[in-house]
């Protein structure tokens, strides 16, 4: 195996500088000459129409420029998220919002907005917006909105009542023989909670709009390329006139901005060209968690039909999601929980069947994990349940089951790699799974327990979603290397990673000497974006190709100028070897092309295959029985992540996704009252896991090399939090017995559980 | 001959809109969070050693946050034209200054700089630098500069005293044989003035300096891609590491600012690496005038050798220019005035022996012409003398004389086309050649003349320099097209242009649709830029070439597509046809590409040839034989342009230079006084022509198709003022019977002429 000099090394993040001395440009920091400030009136109700709305007083207000609602503003109808330009025929994208809208579906739904010369005057003038409403009945839960009794929130839903889109059904082998042939069917239901990104920056945008009609966004969004897109579509004007760029720094994402950020780029732009000036609109945290998506809460029922000798021989998967007031990513998150959710075990007799439902709730979207969470919490719960029953180890009946490369699946493409069984046996070792069982004496009150879960992933969207990448790596008159990607790096490291690749396929190993601009749709190519745990995978793909294609025009040069023949030729370190023999360094080579009018320009353009990272989480918890109080010890991540280009972001990665799961699985959620407003509206109110609930945790990294991806990289992003959840409930039902069908596992639940 | 629907049409500029609202960006226009002011102390010696410089009160001023000057700012030599960067070996750029050096070498030499709050702050500041200086012994001339009493103002100059970089000698046939021949020898000698661009917008930068090494600097460079070479080497950085770009607009240019804008981006660089704040420095006129480049003045001589019936035989061309303090186009003005002078007559034996000498002026460097103007002002003139002796008429000889395709010249590379006869025919007749002669009656007070002059240029600046382009060509998800090149639009209509060669080229009609991002060194692909008229003729050929392999990406995909031969499907209007069927929209393909992982990504790639452009200019002039005050009464320019991608941009152009080249003959001038200060060093000090001396101005295009260029376009910037000059002199001395050998003639001089 050739042994790499900048792949696989935790070399010094290209943003550290920046990040660590509070350098960093973010949206939020963009000023514009003569800006305007942006501020939005948000709906008190849950579900109500408009019968009248007056913005004369906010107009008159000093300093005020603009005010729009649904009168005055643009009445294309679209969809926040890339679904529009991110459908694969013959899907259709759900297109169910307005900028504004006489009806409003859920409280923080946008009513109106204010441009004005500072943030104050905005604020004064959104209370002088007269509104009467005429409140319409509402609805929360994903079941209900599809009674006889709920109010349509979209008409025209072909699919059934409130189903945007259409149901995703998958189907392998024949359902009903599995059952028929199986000695053992378990089936439950789990209900899921809507949890929250709480990425660190709220979305902003910060908008300018030319009188030639072309317009520039500096945004939070993570995919700029689809963002400009839509907002050409909202605008309608043309793609080439729209530019949309981070500035360049994003604090997090986790699927929050995916498309728009909320509204933000489409208000902003808007309240521009109303006004001729750059508009600033900056989401607060409270909007930012009533007014932008949310991870999909609802129902996943699992049927499970085994052998009894534990072979697993059919599964029928059913989900309902509750996707809020509008459909971002309700089609796709309902089609990947059930993709992924099949694709772990090797089942003969396989059914998926599932959508989201519309409710008055605040829009469900994409968020880490996509849908997986939400089936591996349900699919991880009956295998451990199924294992008891059969008095197996869970772990091995999880070996027992699990795909193997080659196998057929439901997926689209092939299996070509696993890890999964390495790190089933290395996690197990890591968390002590044979002292199972022997942890507690009788009458402890503090009750341990050891759980596991496992799952899958994607390593990018395809071909769930248009899925591809064009990367341009250009190599300079002073032999310095320049990356352009139109991905995004949200804090996750991509910057760094794709500059490693580019580094290590031209063969100059000083990093000083590479950098990398992402994330302007008029300073890079097409590229569909950073989701999907698809930036290192598919993006670097393309940057791959792109080193590769320029490194090439430098060899064929190189050979012409050195009278040699191009494939004796090397380029290690800045250098230009022929054999051993250094012959000469790459600045200077790179300097006499230039002087001789050549410049070395290296396209890559990748329609990706998918690669199934494979990740096996453990938990070990202790329970206070007399409180309910659930603390996790320790959590093991072991994941074939195929290659770790910089294992430090990686294992930062997985971290970080841990604590997410581990927040999933005890503390988040928002929740409404009956008036539809979110009882968790911030940071203070939400249960995010803090420092001090952070247990010991060791990542283990499995390297097996996919074929597919850029050094054998697959994506990472995402596999930290899909089986958390699970591997942590097995652990409290090893504890103390409890089955949780439902998360968060709240100290408060599980003390009802204990005294019920 | 295939009709165009783009080409050749003079639609609505890109920056119209922008322009006439008044709301397009300059560098002026940029403000940035924290920014500072600088300002420049310039020295107001002409040549002097700095004994002491002191500036702590300076530094202590409150708002002030750095001073530069010699002792604490970076001691790499560089230059600050584009040298440097595009010196074709074996020649060796000329590296003579730094951004502060303990010597100032004329008035207006930067002595030291202060970044403050505000720029009142700043202009106290250089009030309290003190200062200390050792005056040297100055010189103004360039004859005197080389003579044994000058002082050495730049030492180790090989090619002799006070001679920058190397002496140009073009040699064709037996120069020595060849006037042995002649029958008849003119040799004369001429002088020419010092004149400037007088660009509307001054020099400017504005410089941001992250913490992580990399800078970005707004700018007013004609060239921003070997502007950041040019920093890179200041500063020691990686060139991947350095973003130049126009904010985008720019307010002319003429070639003032190929490189750097004096030392603006230096500046500005410097002093925001110093304070690690944005730093915004922008000349005021007079800084303009006295510290950015002038055209160089000097001294040409012309040897011409003739047989009897007028044949040209021989020809000698000597020439000593005047490059200031510092050389930044030194060496190659030089050696284009010898190339063109030699390039217009077919003439067997011909030398050309010239350089630049520094003196204690500004310094010289590129304006519009580039040497050229400085040759044909004498040539021209003898051109006239010879036929008066020989008793021809002057358009006859020129006729009989000028280069045809494949003539032998000393230029590499080849003539493939010359429209000059049809130029000097069609010219001939606009100005009414044939009453030449019969204009004035005897006692005639105010009398009248016409003459004319010929000249050819360049397209690009190849073989002179290093020269090539690449740009890339879009065609984004609705069809739309984005065009992505790194030359500058001036003003000079560069962006409408390339838009054509790419509307035109992928047969999308409707121009709202194109839109172009130009001078950008992070959104574009390495380009030289701006300069040497090849702004249209050769990155117009990348653009070309990039969107035919755009273009050739969707006929492939839409053959696939519609299940029809390539070859059979044409784009036209927008639309894809199958022979005269229209069968899909580009919009609806480029769709439905997109919604398949497909984009259209063209890039071009131009290692140019060269074309001449050719050109007859005719003037009619009065001469107030009382005054000696000459009014230009009419002005021809009959242009061989190859194709006239725009008419109306080539028609402004042809008139603007047309007003310039007849400021270089009547009245521009910049002189210095024995203090070596400029006399001459404001707009209303300098005597450019206004728009109450603008004659009658007729434009001639002639368009032959060159091959080499794209839709058969040759370079048109520069050729518009190259004979202006000649043709106005002779033209008075068809009126008054007097041969001037020294521009500008001035009313004093020619009332001199006529009573002394």
């Amino acid at each position: 195996m050739k042994e790499y000099k900048v792949i696989g090394k935790s070399i010094r993040r290209l943003d550290a500088w920046e990040k660590s001395a509070g350098t960093g440009t973010f949206t939020t920091d963009i000023y514009l000459p003569g800006m305007l400030f942006g501020k939005v009136l948000r709906s008190p109700y849950p579900h109500a129409r408009i019968k009248k709305i007056d913005t004369t007083k906010a107009e008159q207000l000093p300093g005020v420029e603009a005010v729009l609602c649904y009168k005055n503003s643009t009445r294309v109808i679209f969809n926040t998220s890339a679904t529009m330009t991110t459908t694969v025929p013959p899907m259709k994208p759900v297109l169910d919002q307005y900028i504004f809208d006489n009806v409003v579906r859920y409280v923080g739904d946008e009513v109106a907005a204010v441009a004005a010369v500072n943030e104050k005057i905005a604020v004064q003038a959104l209370e002088l917006i007269e509104v009467e409403y005429e409140p319409l009945s509402a609805v929360y839960d994903a079941k209900q909105a599809m009674t006889s009794d709920a109010l349509e929130i979209h008409s025209d839903c072909p699919a059934g009542k409130n189903i945007p889109g259409e149901i995703i059904h998958l189907e392998m082998g024949n359902l009903e023989q599995g059952f028929n042939e199986s000695d053992l069917i378990f089936e439950e239901e789990f209900k899921l909670p809507i949890v929250k990104q709480v990425q660190m920056e709220t979305q902003a945008a910060v908008a300018q709009v030319s009188i030639d009609g072309s317009i520039t966004v500096y945004s939070t969004t993570q995919t700029p390329h689809p963002s400009a897109q839509i907002l050409a579509h909202i605008f309608q004007l043309p793609v080439s006139k729209v530019r949309v760029l981070n500035p360049p720094y994003l604090g997090g994402g986790f699927g929050v901005r995916i498309g728009l950020s909320g509204k933000a780029e489409a208000i902003a732009t808007e309240l521009a060209m109303k006004t001729g000036k750059p508009v600033k609109v900056v989401y607060d945290r409270k909007e930012d968690f009533i007014a932008s998506d949310t991870r999909h809460g609802g129902y996943v029922t699992v049927k499970l039909g085994l052998k009894n000798d534990g072979v697993f021989h059919a599964l029928e998967l059913k989900a309902n999601l509750n996707t809020g007031a509008y459909c971002s990513f309700g089609v796709e998150a309902a089609g990947v929980l059930g993709a992924m959710g099949l694709s772990v075990y090797r089942i003969p007799h396989q059914v998926y069947h599932g959508h989201s439902t519309y409710t008055n709730c605040t829009p469900a979207g994409a968020m880490r994990g996509f849908g997986n969470p939400q089936a591996m919490f349900p699919i991880e719960s009956v295998v451990d349940m199924a294992a008891e029953r059969l008095g197996m180890d869970a772990k091995e009946l999880r070996l027992k089951n699990i795909i193997k490369p080659g196998d057929k699946w439901v997926l689209p493409y092939p299996c070509k790699s696993s890890g999964l069984p390495e790190c089933i046996e290395k996690g197990a070792r890591e968390i002590g799974w044979n002292n199972r069982g022997k942890l507690n004496k009788p009458g402890d009150k503090i009750r341990r327990g050891i759980g596991m879960g496992v799952g899958t992933h994607v390593s990018n969207s395809w071909p769930f979603c248009v899925d591809f990448s064009n990367a341009l790596v250009t190599i300079k008159s002073d032999g310095t290397i320049k990356v352009a990607s139109g991905v995004v790096d949200m804090g996750t490291g991509t910057k760094t990673s794709l500059a490693q690749i580019a580094a290590e396929t031209v063969g100059v190993y000083d990093m000083s000497k590479v950098s990398v601009t992402l994330a302007d749709t008029e300073s890079t190519p097409f590229e569909i974006g950073s989701h999907a745990s698809r930036s290192c995978y598919t993006a670097g793909q393309a940057v791959y190709l792109a080193a590769q294609d320029a490194r090439s025009q430098v060899l064929e040069y190189a050979a012409d100028y050195l009278k040699e023949r191009m494939e004796y030729l090397d380029i290690k370190d800045g250098v230009i070897y022929s054999g051993n023999e250094a012959r000469i360094s790459l600045a200077e080579l790179t300097e006499y092309a230039h002087l001789h009018n050549k410049q070395f320009l290296g396209v890559g353009k990748v329609v990706p295959s998918n690669a199934p990272p494979w990740e096996a989480h453990f938990a070990e918890v202790e329970v206070d029985t007399e409180t309910g109080q659930v603390r996790v010890i320790k959590l093991v991540a072991a994941h074939d992540v195929g290659k770790a280009i910089h294992p430090v972001i990686v294992e930062g990665q997985l971290e970080g996704g841990l604590v997410q799961g581990m927040g999933y699985a005890l503390s988040e959620e928002i929740r409404y009252n009956d008036k539809g407003k979110q009882l968790h509206d911030g940071i203070h109110k939400y249960m995010l896991p803090t420092a001090e609930d952070i247990p010991e945790i060791k990542v283990i990294l499995v390297e097996p090399h996919d074929p597919s991806g850029p050094y054998g990289a697959k994506g990472v992003g995402e596999t930290s939090l899909v089986p958390t959840a699970p591997a942590i409930t097995n652990a409290i039902y090893d504890a103390i017995g409890i089955r949780f069908k439902e998360i968060p596992v709240t100290e408060e639940k599980v003390f009802k559980a204990l005294y019920k």
